[in-house]
């Protein structure tokens, strides 16, 4: 794939951002978010959405470029932000800078965010408290595209979850999955090859696990990280039901059905959770980073399975990305580049197609 | 299946305990958690342990009867005990009540708790921070028998996550899930009755998936949630090491295969993990009920799968189960009860196996 200069996307997906009048603050945030996704090799929540979700959601009027994060009530722990109906990536980097400094002074803090946007890859944000030498957790909900174990309607969203945890010599654990089997874009993509989808991952109308990406697309809906019954895709849904409960519930934001999606357009009504935990508020940090190592190693060195030949932790294909993307430039699809093309000529600022 | 009185069953296992010296209140947290599991229905979890698991490791010397819970190191926030080789389950009782204590001064309390023993069920714990209207939390390894992904060797125990939340007129929502596909004694269940296992359960020796459960249980080893990379067992093994790092890393205790087995037999240096958070910290707690109401009643009246009739939230099975067997007397298989008969003799204390 063609490359193209991680600053230079930033500065474009800046401008298009201030475009909607998005502060310079805020849309160099929003920028930094997506940026780092197409890095870390997590494209679906790259560039590609930045005209098709928040540049159109701008032209609607259904995202407010000028909101202000506020803050609703605060406790020596907590934090109960409002996003106002901004966009989701500066009000989760506020909420979780704040988050942050909290803790640094009592430990442990929480925040939660209500009525925000589509805030990106969660583990962005679960990533910040690496910096500081703390454990990150980032949570949000999302359109609702899940069904529950015995339903058939998409009532909860793919709702991730995302930890991020230091150690010494090893790159971090950064946990930061989605609590479906696969996000919807995956079944779109073997949709559009023709392709039939793995069963498990989805099912049609009726609630029947389908191979046919057409009907989970069309009436449909995925299924929990687990899948059927027989391999226990209840605790999938726990998850995702859980993930709600932190982000949409405790925040006082949408859940559910409440979350804007194609059959409910309007707000967003997305809500997030945070939280940030001082390592050395257990043990000295040096003794759980040297853990972190032994327990890491321990895993990778463990015995492979046949035909594999290597154990992956948590994070380390997408840090061995970011670090090549760094060296050599962002690689991004025909589609993306053909996406920002149009997003520039859609916002009156020049974008540069011309790889490096 | 014949039925017996709780009190009862508390009473007896209370005084097994107390055979090989444990106080009379460790004993009689430890028989409330056995008996509780029972009632849940998780048996498996429950007094069929008494003897085959900690009797026979208080007889050889592996736990310590008399082990006090020590305060290592404690903030506002945090608090880092040591089981000293104690029963898991005063340990975490114990841990748990002092981070809800917390929790109600600070709005959010952690704890961990290093070189313990098996605790029981992970809800129970979570579940004490509900009698606060707080939401709880419940972490703990265990014995490895989950292979990471790409892997063949047992690494990680079936690290359950526990989340216990508050609802206004619903049942609380309580996820208590293995981060295996199953547990260990499931696969053991089918092997005895000369099934074969689901595809996706468990692998071989070669780290291949196997539908015979013997393969599985010698030389093999259980799947993550998820299973195959496919269906994105790479989660579920995310998970399983995620709890590993909270109660074996962060505490201080055992972590992957420091944890004791059948093959690294000795002290168990298993560790938990505990949350406590004041809902009223972030929202006004009726506000928060009132919600979470609405949350599950909106997934629990969603359209149902053909063929399915009942859509569950987490925790409603086990709730009915507590309130008949509450009603009606506890239900004992009959392997559980002729365990108790044996335990009962090998203690020296009387067993009445007369059901209710």
């Amino acid at each position: 794939m063609p490359t193209f200069s991680a600053q230079e996307l930033k500065a474009f997906a800046s401008k298009y951002f201030m475009h909607w009048g998005v502060s310079e603050a805020d849309a160099a945030s929003a920028a930094d978010v997506l940026v780092s996704a197409e890095m870390r090799g997590v494209d679906s929540h790259g560039l590609i959405r930045l005209q098709s979700y928040y540049g159109s959601r701008l032209d609607q009027g259904l995202i407010n470029p000028r909101a202000a994060l506020t803050l609703l009530r605060e406790s020596s722990t907590t934090l109960t932000f409002d996003a106002n109906n901004g966009l989701g990536h500066p009000a989760g980097v506020k909420a979780m800078h704040r988050c942050i400094e909290k803790a640094r002074e009592s430990g442990v803090a929480l925040a939660t965010v209500r009525n925000s946007n589509h805030y990106g890859i969660a583990g962005y944000y679960a990533m910040m408290a690496l910096e500081e030498g703390m454990i990150g957790v980032s949570f949000t909900n999302s359109a609702p595209l899940v069904a529950p174990t015995h339903g058939k309607a998409a009532m909860l969203g793919t709702n991730p979850i995302a930890v991020a945890v230091p150690a010494k010599n090893n790159r971090p654990y950064v946990l930061d999955m989605a609590t479906s089997i696969v996000p919807i874009g995956r079944v779109s993509v073997y949709q559009k090859n023709g392709q039939s989808i793995p069963a498990g991952w989805g099912i049609d109308e009726d609630g029947k696990v389908t191979e046919d990406p057409q009907k989970v697309l069309e009436g449909g809906a995925l299924m929990p990280l687990g899948g059927t019954d027989l391999l226990r895709g209840y605790k999938g849904y726990g998850l995702a039901l859980l993930v709600d409960i932190f982000s949409g519930v405790l925040s006082g934001s949408g859940f559910s059905d409440q979350v804007s999606s194609a059959a409910n357009p309007g707000m967003a009504r997305i809500g997030h959770f945070f939280a940030a935990i001082r390592i050395d508020a257990f043990r000295d940090f040096a003794e759980f980073t040297t853990d972190m190592d032994l327990l890491l190693d321990t895993l990778r060195n463990s015995a492979k399975a046949a035909g594999e030949e290597r154990i992956y932790i948590h994070g380390e294909k997408e840090f061995e990305k970011a670090e090549r993307a760094a060296t050599n430039g962002v690689p991004l699809s025909d589609v993306t580049v053909q996406s920002l093309i149009n997003a520039a000529e859609h916002a009156g600022i020049p974008f540069s197609s011309k790889p490096m």
